[in-house]
């Protein structure tokens, strides 16, 4: 069959999104993947060798769209501090938009990110790593400080004073009527603290 | 029976933590507490109108420990930072107790918690009055800055900023050999914040 010679990853790992969406993390399996692409599922195991690579693959590619959209932010022009604020704030609104735009699916990749911890000490060791790069400017500049600072201690900090913000676990409180208003006081405390004197 | 007589909230509460302690959360029925105490059922009835009344008030009970344990470090005489400091390291030692010294007891109280969000808001409410008054009384000294900012709103955001130290959806972390370092980076990182410069 044609759709057997252009079976790549990706298609694997889109008709698995689908099929989750379908059938629910319990209930998806691999034979449902494959009748989905209309190959056997020994194609499927080719690349996914177990049912296990499978989800963890899908899990990080749907985690992998968040760090893809905010290394951009990593990479801009602008000062430390006006980006950092601005990855927060991305951060935020892309984990937002996953919650509200498709909550049933979020349910369904809240239990895959339950079940495989390397994935998502994985996606925290990215999200930290491009914090650090905006952290480790501030600090070559003179705009952060303490000097001497390890960027990667700062960044974990952060990461971790803003855990309301960005952590599944508090999804329920992001529609909350005073979640802006707690977000930006929140961050501007982070940011005076990691402001030069 | 002389145990009617002296029949006291604080015993009831006492037997509920028990029998939730013996039967897990599930079962526990106010005939078990009535049963532990050897009253009838009504007698507790005349304390607690209904079995959600007893289970907030047990629950109430539970954490307000917690903030009694910590208003002692607000009264105190030292300056600002070092009781904020403190603060935050006893609270987060007085959840890690918690889960450390009965885990199970841990675990049903977790179960409780998540069955009332009054309680839960009001315990959240107690802890951030007791941060406010340390930061009020740091913006007075000038110690703290902004100048003429909200006691409220910071005492918010420290609470937010250290939630990964004090909400139990994080317990599992809290025996993590980084843990402790983590704890100051983000406490250095907070109180860098709040300081005048």
């Amino acid at each position: 069959m044609a759709t057997t010679d252009a079976l790549t990853p990706e298609r694997i790992l889109e008709a698995t999104e689908e099929v989750l969406r379908r059938h629910g993390p319990a209930k998806a399996t691999v034979v449902d993947v494959a009748r989905a692409l209309g190959v056997s599922h020994g194609s499927v195991y080719r690349h996914f060798r177990t049912k296990t690579a499978l989800r963890e693959a899908v899990t990080q590619r749907w985690l992998d769209r968040t760090s893809r959209a905010l290394s951009g932010v990593v990479a801009g022009s602008e000062p430390p501090e006006t980006r950092l604020r601005r990855w927060l704030a991305e951060l935020f609104a892309a984990k937002r938009r996953k919650v509200g735009d498709d909550p049933e699916l979020f349910a369904t990749y809240m239990v895959l990110v339950g079940e495989t911890s390397a994935v998502v000490n994985r996606h925290r060791a990215d999200l930290t790593g491009q914090l650090a790069r905006i952290i480790h400017e501030g600090l070559e500049r003179g705009e952060f400080a303490p000097a001497g600072a390890s960027p990667e201690v700062l960044a974990r900090a952060v990461f971790d004073a803003t855990g309301r913000f960005h952590d599944p676990a508090y999804a329920r409180e992001w529609a909350d009527p005073g979640i802006d208003a707690e977000f930006t006081a929140l961050v501007d405390l982070v940011l005076r603290g990691l402001r030069a004197p």
